[in-house]
């Protein structure tokens, strides 16, 4: 698969779809009909899969939160690199034509077909540039208590940065991404934030010249 | 929930059910509709965060191929004896008469509920103390390749092994469990051998006497 096959091109347009918009409508079902026809595993295993990975980097980085923080960033980003092909070829999605469409895409396409749920895209910065996902029924943590010393300092989730930097790299789009808050520190929602800081040129992949 | 809801509690009976006996027909039909109930979640994301783990365990241990596979059979320990509740509560099962049942819940309903698979029960040990399953389309493995130096010695899909063992132990089977060879490793079938000890006895939780 080429990485030609971007999901956004270009973040400068002015936003062109609201909630109502066919385009979203039209994201939506896209994201139902290929979850739908997923192979799926049981969540609970998931979450106690996840849980079991956080715990093995508690005992190998001796608790140091800020390490584990960057491991499970740089797991999830090797995964989001990968995960990026089979998303494109099962969407078969055309570019985005700008981070409004993007962000749309991630919460009704790639939240929808992995995770099975759609984060609110909310808070977009003025110059639409940044926004954040709402993550509610976060599957990876479902059930999951903090021990005290972790939770000033562990973001649990940060496999999903991760995976969305992986991702979105992969189409030419270099974000920031972090957890911004997260129920499972005291917070009132759990709120993940995406950055836009430029569009990568475009590369020829080997061998597809 | 009580540990004494056990799914085993005598493997000395005479093998009472055969693949076309209404119990194993009832036993699939509970794994089948159980799945179609969970909250589930995309198995290429699963296969591709249970690769993240083992590539860690390898940076980890230094490519201590023993040391991983112990490490996987104790994340997978660990994950067990919580899904095992799970497992309890959903299925409601009552206790299996002798171990041949047991293989066949294991097969029909805990593979199906969990990684929606339902390995093929063989090999009995002629005094029915020890079986294997036949793992085919292993979600764990599904497009992984080993690298020669892992080929001899890691059991990529060891903590299948370490969550039968926990669940099998919470209630009140001591178990061998162990991978004999693996399609990973050049094998012409993925093959996971289960071989009962002895039965724990009984023992009454705190707080539930």
């Amino acid at each position: 698969m080429s990485r030609q096959q971007s999901i956004n091109s270009n973040q400068t347009g002015a936003s062109t779809i609201t909630a109502q918009s066919p385009l979203n409508r039209s994201l939506r079902t896209t994201g139902e009909e290929i979850w739908k026809r997923s192979e799926r595993i049981n969540a609970e295993l998931f979450t106690l899969t996840y849980g079991a990975i956080v715990s093995q980097l508690c005992t190998d980085y001796g608790r140091n939160f800020v390490q584990i923080n960057e491991e499970l960033f740089q797991m999830g980003y090797n995964i989001g690199v990968r995960l990026i092909e089979d998303f494109l070829a099962r969407t078969a999605l055309p570019r985005c034509s700008d981070l409004q469409e993007t962000s749309e895409v991630i919460s009704k396409c790639a939240f929808k077909i992995f995770l099975n749920i759609s984060p609110k895209v909310i808070n977009w910065s003025n110059n639409k540039d940044a926004f954040s996902l709402l993550i509610e029924d976060n599957p990876l943590s479902d059930f999951v208590e903090l021990p005290m010393d972790a939770m000033d300092q562990l973001w649990y989730s940060n496999v999903l940065c991760g995976v969305l930097k992986g991702a979105l790299e992969m189409v030419q789009l270099d974000c920031d991404i972090s957890f911004v808050s997260d129920i499972l520190r005291g917070d009132q929602q759990t709120e993940l934030r995406i950055k836009l800081n430029k569009i990568l040129k475009d590369e020829i992949p080997i061998g597809e010249d």
